[in-house]
């Protein structure tokens, strides 16, 4: 029987892989993984079998994986950022007990996009901060809107994940609005996309202005707390440290 | 003039240290950093100067990078995990503000401390979630109690650094306690210490049996959702799919 490691990618650019992840992927017989994750590393992999699937298609690359493995094989299943977060590793672990196999997984962790994109910004998460999804595709947007509310209140750097889908265009300004609430609208904010990758971009703007922007889901958004400023074009949460 | 970057080393293990981060170890003329750090990397960096100070020198590192580069050198200043949460980061930059210094400084971002411990722990961050440092030391010991509270109502994972000092070791019960208004006793609760380096230590165990455990600085926990369940010696949060 073969095995299966998830994989954090990382952002997009090879160099933010870890040595870990590299290494896996050289050593797998097949890599598993959402169309886009793939193509990040294809030079990677050109001499490996490689099972690519397109969004939306979560529980069919989880039992692919499963199944190579059964046939003997050993899988890499690549998540982009950290497999951990938000990625393919619960589902995996799911699948495989729900279907009760022995299989043996092992999830190799990455850098997730909120670390990448918060490097690029400068330094917005130097403080206690809150990650939440905007996608309501798995979670009740009544559930989010609670969780939007109460990290405000509770004065947390924000970050947010899938700020904006074709579907559902309306939940980032229902976001900004709930956030407003409790937040000054002067609070800057740091918008990055394509973070690490081909097209990246990236806005430090505030709280009032931050819906005006093109955003998408390949987008983190970064929402300060009441002690962040910006200088320099860096956006600076500071630690506390009295200098 | 050099350069100044701020190299997130990951949380311990070389091979969980991105490509960059190893490359510009490789490149760079200093190393500075916390001597704990400095030590983790050792054999990547024989041949370099090092600038290594004790804890709660921070301050004193920012500083002493800055010189550094004034005079030329290309210089990593590292932090463990990833520098851009709760990491030099923020003071690199603050520093180089404060003293109006045109210097050129980058942030490597790394795998940090919590995605490292919940890789080993299974996939118990699969949603939304908050991080909280429990080190009242540069925040009011009030706003983390705030903080506590909120994300506790907010069904967040929640995920602590720093949750046990010496000089403070009552501040994990006290959070304990907070986390148990609003999350239910029996919640799943992950403990790692000394994530992917010599002498790890992994316990999965309740929000009510928590504080019961050895537990120090160099230690992550990460609290369930109400979701989280644990199988086969594994933490999970579902993500939401319908298998």
């Amino acid at each position: 029987m073969g095995w299966i490691k998830v994989v954090g990618i990382g952002p997009g650019d090879i160099n933010d892989m870890t040595l870990k992840a590299y290494n896996v992927l050289k050593e797998c017989d097949v890599v598993v993984g959402y169309t886009t994750y793939i193509n990040l590393i294809k030079p990677l992999i050109e001499d490996k079998e490689v099972i690519s699937l397109g969004m939306r298609k979560e529980i069919d690359r989880a039992k692919k994986a499963v199944e190579l493995a059964l046939q003997g094989k050993n899988v890499c299943i690549v998540s982009s950022g950290d497999a951990g977060i938000y990625g393919m590793a619960g589902l995996m672990y799911e699948v495989v007990h729900k279907e009760n196999i022995d299989l043996k997984i092992e999830v190799i962790p990455g850098v997730t996009a909120l670390n990448a994109a918060a490097a690029i910004l400068g330094a917005p998460v130097m403080q206690d901060f809150a990650v939440i999804s905007l996608s309501d595709h798995l979670v009740p947007w009544q559930v989010i809107e609670k969780r939007l509310a109460l990290s405000a209140q509770a004065d947390f750097v924000i970050v947010l994940y899938n700020p904006k889908s074709k579907e559902r265009p309306e939940n980032l300004m229902k976001a900004q609005k709930i956030i407003m609430k409790y937040k000054k609208e002067d609070i800057p904010v740091g918008i990055v996309k394509n973070a690490s990758r081909e097209g990246q971009q990236v806005i430090i703007t505030t709280l009032k202005e931050m819906a005006n922007y093109e955003i998408d889901m390949r987008t983190i958004i970064i929402i300060g707390n009441e002690s962040t400023y910006v200088e320099n074009g860096k956006m600076i949460t500071p630690r506390g440290y009295v200098l």
